[in-house]
C-alpha cells in the first residue's frame, strides 16, 4: 500500500478540492425546495462512479448507487454512506458559509456534510480513483450503497435493501459503514455495538375537555397529577430504571469486554465539556461509557396536551400523554420490555385509586445491535488502523442507534463493521461542522488499507 | 315596584331587541383588528347614558363610563360591568352567527356577550330607562363603571379605580358587580367569596443545551426526571396538598357557613355532566363545593422546555420549568404560601441528590376574597331575589377569581356584592353562549328591585 499512501499524500489538495465541490451541493433532504440538490448530488456521484468504471443502478425511492468493477477477486464488500445533509444557514451561527468548504489555520475542513457523510462517501470513491491512477489491481469486489434521504428518516431504504439482498447486493461477504465518529479526537475507533430504543406514550384521560382550575381544582382527579405520579415511578434521579424485571434481561459483562474499556480516548473532562455542566451521574470513564453503551437507560422527553408555553395558564388539561423511551441493550427483547412497562404502569396506576383512565403504548421499537469484534471484518479494520495510524483502535459502541446497521445484518446475514472517519468533536448536525484534514486524508488511506487487508485475510 | 315589573314585562321584546343591537357590535378586546368595535360599543353606551340623562366621564386607558343622575337620595351605589367580549367565529362550532342574537324555541338568547357581560350591562341601563319612562323617582345615586378590556386582562383598570376612588367614585356606599353566574340553572345566587391564586414556576437546569438521549441517557442527571419527582411531591391524586403547613392556614368552617351549603341548586349529576366523566374526587355536593370554594387546591398545568408536540423525539431537555398554581382561601397569606412552597421544594430537591440546579418563583399572587353575607348590601340583594323570584337565593362562592372585586373593596373600603344575572349553563367564553330570556327580563327586575331595596334599607 505504500504507493497508495504516497499518491494520497501527493494529491491531498486535489482531494480536499473535490470535497469542496460536493459540500457546495446543498443536498438537504429535509427541505423540499432543495430536493433538486439531493438529485444533483446523486447525479454527481453517478457521473463520478461511471468515470471510475463502475456499473451503477439507480433505485427508485431515493437514489442508490453501486459499483461492481467486475474484478474476480474475493471478497465482495458492501459499503454504505449517505450524500444528503442536515439543513444549515449562515444565520444559525456558522463562522463561514456552510456550503463553501473552508479550511482554517488548524486544518479543519469546515462545511455542512464535510464529516456527515460526504467526506466518507467521497473517501470510498477516491480509494478507487487512486487504485486506478496507480494502475493497481483493486483488492476486492466493491458494492456501494449511497443514500440521499438518511437525514430524513431513510424512508424506503429498508425495502430497497431487503429487495436487493438477492439482487444487486447478492454475494456480499461483509458490510462496512462509515457514518459515525471516533470516541476521541485523535485515536481511531472501530464500533461494534449500538443501543436500541423503545419509545412509549402513556396517556391519562379525565374530563371531556380542559377545565378551569378555579372552578374544578380540588374536586376532580386531574389527569396531569396522575401522569406526574406515574412518570415518577419510571426512573430514579440517578438513572436507575424502576420498572421491575428490566435489568434481569441485560447480558452480563464478559472479561474480554471489560478489558476493552481500558485505554479509551475519553475522560470525564471531555464529558463535562460536552455537557457544559458537571451533572454526570458516574465518577469514572468506565462506568460512564458502560452506561452509555451497554446498560439501558430511561429518559422522559415531555408531555403532550399540557400547557407548555411561556407565561401562565390556569388550565386543568383533560388528556395528557407522557413521552418516554428506554435505550435497550442485548439481550433485551422489545416485546418483553413493552410487557414489563405496561404491567408496571398499570400496577402503579391502580395504587393511585384515580377515576381517570390510562393507556400505555409502545409506538416504536428498534433492537440493539452488537457484533463480535473478533470477526475477520473487524480484524481487517483493526489491522488497517494499525498500519495507517500506528496504534490500535478504540473498540467502541454507540449509545444511540443507526438503524441501517441492523437492516443490513438481517437482510444479508453478514457481519457489519462501523468504521468511522471523523472525530468526536466534528459537530455533525451542528453549526461549524468540520472534518479535520488529517481525518480525511488518513481516512482515505484507512478505507483503502481496510479493503487490502480484507483481500489478504480472504487469500489466507 | 309593581309598575316597574309591568313595564318590563310589556317591553321585554324591545329589551331583547336592544340586547340584539349590542351583541351585533363585535367588541372583542383581544383582537386588535376589532378594537374599533370596542370603542363603538363604548360610544353606544355613552350615547345611551347621555340620552338617559347621565353625566359621563371617559377615562383614558380604556373607556370608563359612569352616571350620576344628580338625585340626592342615598345611598350611592357603584356598579361594574364590561362591554367587551371573547372572540367568536361561526367556524368554532356555533349553531348561529355569534354576533346575531338569536332566540331559539327554548327562549335562549344565543350570541357572544349575551350573558358575559352585555346582558347585565344593558340591564343596568334598562333599569334607568324604565324608571324614566314611568317618571318614577330613581331610588339611588348610581355610579357606573363599565370597562372594555376585561377579557384582555383589564390592563390599566386598577390604576383608574385607585385614582378615581377619591374622584368620580367618591362617596360610594356599596358596590355591585353582575359578572358571574348562578350556581344552578333556575335559582338565583348571591356570591360572597372568591378563591385567590398563587402561580409558581419551578425550574430545573442541567446541561448547557438539549442532549440526545442515545448519547447521554444513563450518564447524566436529567432535569426532566428531577422535575417529575419534584412535581410528584406537591399534590396527591385525590387532591390533597402535600406542602406541609398549607392546610394550617385555612380558616375553620363556621356553623352558619356550614348550614349555607344546604339546599343549593347543585347535584353530583350536574358536576358529572359538566365534566363529561365521573372523575370527581368527592361523593357529595357539600364536600365538592367546599373543595371548590373554601379549601385550597393545587393544579399542575404543564411543563415549559420539554417536548410537547405529537410524535416522538428522543431529547433530554436541558432546562425545564414546571407550572403549577395553588387556589388560596382565607386566611392564607400569599407571602407565607410562597415561603412554604419554596421550603418544601428545596427540601425535596436536596433528597434527590441531583447535580442539577433548581429555582422556585411565585410569578403572580391574587388574594382570596370573602365578604359577609349579612351585610345590608347582601340583605338588599336577598330581598330583591325573594321579591322577583319568590325564593331565597343560593349563597355561593366561586372557585376562581374576579380580581376587580378585591380592587374595589380595597380602593373604596366598601362592601361588594356579586349579583349574577346568568345561569350556570350559559357557556360564557364557549360556543353558543346564551342568556335565557327569563334571566334577562327577570334580571332587569332584580337589578331594579335591588336598588329599591337599598333605598329602603338606607331610609330605615
Amino acid at each position: 500500500m505504500d504507493l497508495f499512501y504516497a499518491y494520497v499524500n501527493k494529491h491531498q489538495d486535489d482531494f480536499v478540492q473535490k470535497l469542496k465541490e460536493v459540500v457546495a451541493i446543498k443536498s438537504v433532504s429535509s427541505d423540499p425546495s432543495l430536493r433538486d440538490e439531493v438529485f444533483k448530488m446523486g447525479a454527481w456521484l453517478h457521473r463520478e462512479m461511471e468515470r471510475l468504471g463502475a456499473s451503477t443502478k439507480i433505485v427508485e425511492l431515493g437514489l442508490q448507487e453501486g459499483e461492481n468493477p467486475g474484478l474476480k477477486l474475493p471478497p465482495v464488500i458492501l459499503v454504505y454512506g449517505h450524500y444528503d445533509v442536515q439543513p444549515a444557514l449562515k444565520e444559525d451561527g456558522w463562522n463561514t458559509d456552510p456550503f463553501v468548504l473552508t479550511e482554517d489555520s488548524s486544518h479543519r475542513l469546515i462545511g455542512r456534510g464535510s464529516t456527515d457523510d460526504k467526506g466518507p462517501v467521497l473517501g470510498w470513491l477516491l480509494v478507487i480513483e487512486v487504485f486506478r491512477q496507480l494502475e493497481l489491481e483493486f483488492p476486492v469486489n466493491l458494492i456501494m450503497c449511497f443514500e440521499g434521504m438518511e437525514e430524513s428518516g431513510s424512508e424506503g431504504l429498508d425495502d430497497v435493501i431487503n429487495r436487493e439482498a438477492e439482487g444487486f447486493f447478492k454475494g456480499t461477504d461483509a458490510v462496512c459503514i462509515s457514518d459515525n465518529y471516533w470516541l476521541g479526537k485523535t485515536k481511531p475507533s472501530l464500533t461494534y455495538g449500538l443501543r436500541g430504543v423503545s419509545y412509549f406514550h402513556v396517556t391519562v384521560k379525565g374530563p371531556k375537555a380542559d377545565l378551569h382550575s378555579g372552578v374544578f381544582g380540588g374536586t376532580v382527579h386531574e389527569p396531569m397529577t396522575d401522569l406526574i405520579h406515574i412518570l415518577g415511578k419510571l426512573v430514579s434521579c440517578d438513572g436507575k430504571i424502576m420498572v421491575p424485571g428490566i435489568m434481569n434481561q441485560v447480558a452480563p459483562v464478559t472479561e474480554e469486554e471489560e478489558s476493552s474499556y481500558n485505554g479509551l480516548e475519553f475522560s470525564m473532562d471531555t464529558l463535562h465539556e460536552a455537557l457544559g455542566a458537571k451533572n454526570s451521574i458516574h465518577s469514572n470513564v468506565k462506568d460512564t461509557l458502560m452506561h452509555r453503551w451497554r446498560f439501558p437507560s430511561l429518559s422522559i422527553h415531555g408531555i403532550e396536551g399540557a400547557f407548555y408555553s411561556p407565561g401562565e395558564k390556569t388550565v386543568i388539561p383533560a388528556k395528557v400523554t407522557g413521552k418516554f423511551s428506554i435505550r435497550t441493550v442485548p439481550d433485551m427483547d422489545p416485546d418483553n420490555v413493552t410487557q414489563l412497562v405496561v404491567q408496571h404502569i398499570e400496577s402503579e396506576f391502580t395504587k393511585l385509586k384515580s377515576k381517570n383512565t390510562i393507556s400505555i403504548k409502545c409506538v416504536g421499537a428498534g433492537k440493539p445491535w452488537c457484533s463480535s469484534f473478533n470477526h475477520w471484518n473487524f480484524v481487517a479494520g483493526r489491522k488497517a488502523v494499525e498500519k495507517v495510524f500506528n496504534q490500535s483502535p478504540d473498540l467502541t459502541r454507540e449509545g444511540g442507534s443507526i438503524p441501517v446497521t441492523l437492516t443490513f445484518e438481517n437482510a444479508l446475514k453478514k457481519n457489519v463493521l462501523l468504521l468511522p472517519m471523523g472525530a468526536c468533536d466534528d459537530g455533525a448536525h451542528s453549526i461549524n461542522e468540520k472534518l479535520d484534514r488529517r481525518n480525511f486524508i488518513e481516512g482515505i488511506k484507512l478505507l483503502g488499507t481496510y479493503l487490502d487487508e480484507l483481500r489478504q485475510i480472504q487469500a489466507e
